[in-house]
C-alpha cells in the first residue's frame, strides 16, 4: 500500500471501529458469552485450518532463517489450539465487568451518587509473534464491551488471519458487529503509527513486545498506553527475615523462570543477616549456575563459596532487567537504603521484603513506589491470574488508571450516575 | 530571568518536590492535619497581612485596565479569607485517603492480594486570578499525600506568594517539609512550559481556566492531564417525562447559574411530549430571557410565545458552550436519536435524562458516554461537594484515571499489595 492507501485504509479501520464500539457497550453478556463460547468451538472445529495457514507462516520463518525459538513461539501446535479455545471459555465464565453500580449513596439533598463501570471505547492492541495473542485480545475485548484493533507480528499474518475470521464469524453469530474485532491487515508498519495516533477513533493502545518497541509506541502515541517497559524486580532480606523462608522465596523469585518480567533482579540484604543468609542463597544460586554481581560486601561473603560465580557490580549492574541466571546482590544498612535503593534503580513494577517484622513489613508496603508490593512472598506471584482478575491483557507500571497486572477492569473506565426524583439545585 | 536561569529554576523546583514528595507520602494523618488547622488558624491571624499583599495586586489590576468582574476575582476581602480558613479546617476533617487497603482477598496459593491507596507523588497546578485557590490546591495537595507546584496568575502574584510563605509556616510547625507545598515565584510564561514537561519530577497537571489555555496545556504537557475543556451539557425530556417535574429540573439547569461549566446548554425533546412541554419551559425562558436557538420543530411550537427570542440553531449551536441565556433547542424522534445527538456534539461532561420509563433511564445511563450521567435531576449537581467527595480540585472529561468531579482520591493511585508466609510460584 502507498502512504495515502495506509491513511485512507486506517482511517476506515478507525471509524468501524468507533461505529461499532456504541453496539459493543451495549451487548447483553448473553451475546458477549455466546460469542466466546462460540469462538472456543469454532478454534476447535477449525484446527485443520488454522494449522494449514499457520503452517504457511512457519513456512516463511525458517526461509528467512529466524531462530528456533522464534519458530517455536509462532507456532499452533495442537496444545496451543487446545489453550485458545479454553482461554475463551474461561474469559465467558468471569463476571461481565460492565454496567456495574458501585457507591450508590443518598446525598443530602435527595439525589442518589453512584459510580458505573463501562468500557473505554476503543483499543489498540499491538504485539509480536505468538498468535495466541489474537484470541486473548479478542476475548478480552469482546467481553469487557470494547471494539479493539488488532495489530499482530508480521511474521504471523496468515495465523493471525486465519484466527481473525473465526472471531468475526462468532461476533456476527451472536449478533454482534463484525467490526468489533478487527485486525490490520496489512504488514506495512507505517499503519501502527496511524494506530496510535488517532485520537478520535482510538482511546487507549496496549503495547507487548520488546522495550524499544514500547517506548517509541508511548512516545510517539496520542492516546494513553498501558504498558511497562521493565521488572527490575528486588527482594530485600531484612534483618528480622526468616532464613529457611528467605532462602526459598529469593531462589523462586530469581530461578523459578528466567525470561518473566516479574522474576527478581536484584537482591538487597540487611547487613545484620548477610553473613548468615547470603552463603545459604550464594550456594543455591552457585548449583543452578546463576551469576552474582556483588558490591563489596557481598562479594566478601560470596566469593568463598565452591562453584560461585561472582564479579563486581557496576552501577549499571542496579538497574539492570538481566532476564538471564544473573542477579545483582547487595548489602544494605536499613531499611531506609533498602526501600530509596529500590526507588531509585527499581522498575516500579514489583518488589518484595522479606521480615518478621510487621512496622518494617508496612514501611515496605507503603513507602515503596512499585505497582505491586509484597510481604513474604515470591515476586513470580505478579501476574493477572495469580491476582484473581481472571485474565490479563498486560502490566502496567504506570500510575494512572491501571497500575500492576491489568485484567478486565483495566479495559473499562467509571461514570457518575445520579439518580433523582426531580431534584434542583438551591 | 533568562531561559537558561527559568530552567535551572524549574529543575531545583522539580528536585525539590520530588524529595518532598517522599516525606509526603510517608507523613501521618495527624501530621497533615495539623498542618491544614494551623494553616486555617494563620489565615485568620494575618488577614491583615493577606489583605495589604493583596492590595498591590488590585492597585496593580485597577491600573493596567483590568475589568471589574476580573478585579472582583482577585480580592480578598473579608469572606474569602473566611472561606479559605474553613476550607482548611473542612478538608483536615475528611477521611485520609493514603494507605487504605481494599479488597483484600486469600488465594488459592495462600497469598492474600489486595489493594492500597498512595499519593501520586507530584502534581503541578495551573490556575488563573483567584488567589483563594492557592489554599484550596495546597489543602487537597497535603491530605492526599502529594507534594505540589503552584502556578497561579501572575496578576495575583502578591496574594499568592502571602499565602504561600502561611502554607510553607504551616507545614514546618507540623514537622512537614515546606517543599511540600512551592509556589512559583516567577510570573515568566516559560516557567509553564517546564512544569509541563518535567516526567521526571512532576507526575500530573491539573489546569483550570480558559478552553485555549487547557488546550495548549494538553497538547504540550508530557505527563498526564486531569482535565475538562467544555460543559456542553444536555437535558433530555424524554416522552414519558412528568411535565411538572421536567419544566423544575430544566429550569434550575439552565437558569439557575449561567456561568458554571455543569449548566445545561441544550435542551432535547421527544416528539410526542413537545407540544405539552416546549410552550411550558419556553414560557419559563421568555419570562428569563433566555434566548432559544431552534431546530424547526421546537421553533413551530416556541416562536408563538409572548416575550420569547426564537433564532434558528446552526450546526455550531449544537456543539456550543454559551455560558450565558441561551439555550439550543431540538425535537427528537426517539430516545435513540437523544443519544446519538448527545454522543456526536456533547463534551462528556454531565447530561440528564427526565422520565418516568425504566427502560428508557437505565439505557440512557449505559449508553451516553460522558462523566455524569442524570436521570430526573439537575445537570447542577455534578459538583464534587454535591456528589459527597468533600472538596473538589477540578472535573476531568476524560476516561482514564479520574473522571468527573476530582477530590482526594483522584489525587491517589492505587497499587497492589500481596502478603504472604513465604509462598512461592510452582
Amino acid at each position: 500500500m502507498t502512504s495515502t492507501d495506509i491513511q485512507a485504509y486506517m482511517a476506515h479501520v478507525g471509524a468501524a471501529a468507533r461505529a461499532a464500539a456504541t453496539q459493543m457497550a451495549a451487548a447483553s453478556t448473553a451475546a458477549k458469552n455466546g460469542a466466546l463460547l462460540r469462538l472456543a468451538a469454532l478454534i476447535g472445529e477449525q484446527r485443520e485450518t488454522l494449522q494449514a495457514e499457520n503452517a504457511k507462516d512457519i513456512a516463511a520463518a525458517e526461509r528467512n532463517g529466524l531462530a528456533a525459538p522464534m519458530v517455536d513461539r509462532l507456532r499452533l501446535n495442537d496444545k496451543v489450539i487446545s489453550q485458545m479455545a479454553e482461554n475463551c471459555v474461561q474469559v465467558a465464565a468471569l463476571p461481565d465487568p460492565v454496567g456495574e453500580i458501585t457507591n450508590l449513596r443518598r446525598r443530602p439533598t435527595g439525589i442518589s451518587v453512584g459510580q458505573m463501570r463501562v468500557p473505554i471505547g476503543v483499543f489498540g492492541m499491538i504485539y509480536e509473534s505468538r498468535p495466541n495473542v489474537t484470541i486473548e485480545a479478542s476475548s478480552l475485548g469482546i467481553k469487557s464491551g470494547n471494539a479493539c484493533v488488532l495489530r499482530g507480528g508480521s511474521e504471523a499474518i496468515h495465523s493471525n488471519l486465519a484466527l481473525w475470521r473465526l472471531v468475526q464469524q462468532a461476533l456476527r453469530e451472536a449478533g454482534l458487529p463484525a467490526e468489533g474485532v478487527q485486525l490490520i491487515e496489512t504488514t506495512d508498519r507505517a499503519a501502527v503509527g496511524r494506530l496510535i495516533s488517532m485520537p478520535e477513533h482510538v482511546d487507549l493502545i496496549i503495547p507487548r513486545g520488546g522495550k524499544s518497541l514500547i517506548e517509541r509506541i508511548s512516545r510517539e502515541a496520542t492516546v494513553p498506553v498501558i504498558k511497562h517497559l521493565d521488572g527490575n524486580c528486588h527482594v530485600y532480606v531484612d534483618a528480622s527475615a526468616d532464613l529457611d523462608l528467605a532462602v526459598k522465596v529469593t531462589d523462586n523469585a530469581k530461578t523459578q523462570k528466567y525470561s518473566p518480567c516479574n522474576a527478581a533482579e536484584s537482591l538487597l540484604v540487611h547487613a545484620a543477616i548477610a553473613p548468615a543468609f547470603l552463603p545459604r542463597i550464594g550456594a543455591v544460586f552457585a548449583a543452578k549456575g546463576v551469576e552474582m554481581r556483588c558490591d563489596a560486601a557481598a562479594r566478601a561473603l560470596l566469593q568463598p563459596l565452591p562453584g560461585a560465580t561472582v564479579a563486581d557490580a557496576s552501577e549499571q549492574d542496579w538497574a539492570e532487567e538481566y532476564l538471564a541466571p544473573v542477579i545483582s546482590v547487595k548489602v544494605v544498612e536499613s531499611l531506609d537504603e533498602a526501600i530509596a535503593h529500590i526507588n531509585r534503580y527499581g522498575s516500579h513494577h514489583t518488589d518484595a521484603i522479606l521480615t518478621e517484622h510487621h512496622p518494617n513489613a508496612m514501611r515496605f508496603l507503603r513507602e515503596v513506589d512499585s505497582a505491586s508490593v509484597m510481604v513474604n512472598a515470591s515476586t513470580r506471584f505478579a501476574d493477572g491470574f495469580e491476582y484473581g482478575l481472571g485474565a490479563e491483557i498486560g502490566i502496567s507500571t504506570d500510575k494512572f488508571h491501571a497500575r500492576g497486572p491489568v485484567g478486565l477492569e483495566g479495559l473499562t473506565s467509571m461514570k457518575y450516575v445520579v439518580l433523582g426524583q426531580g431534584e434542583v439545585r438551591s
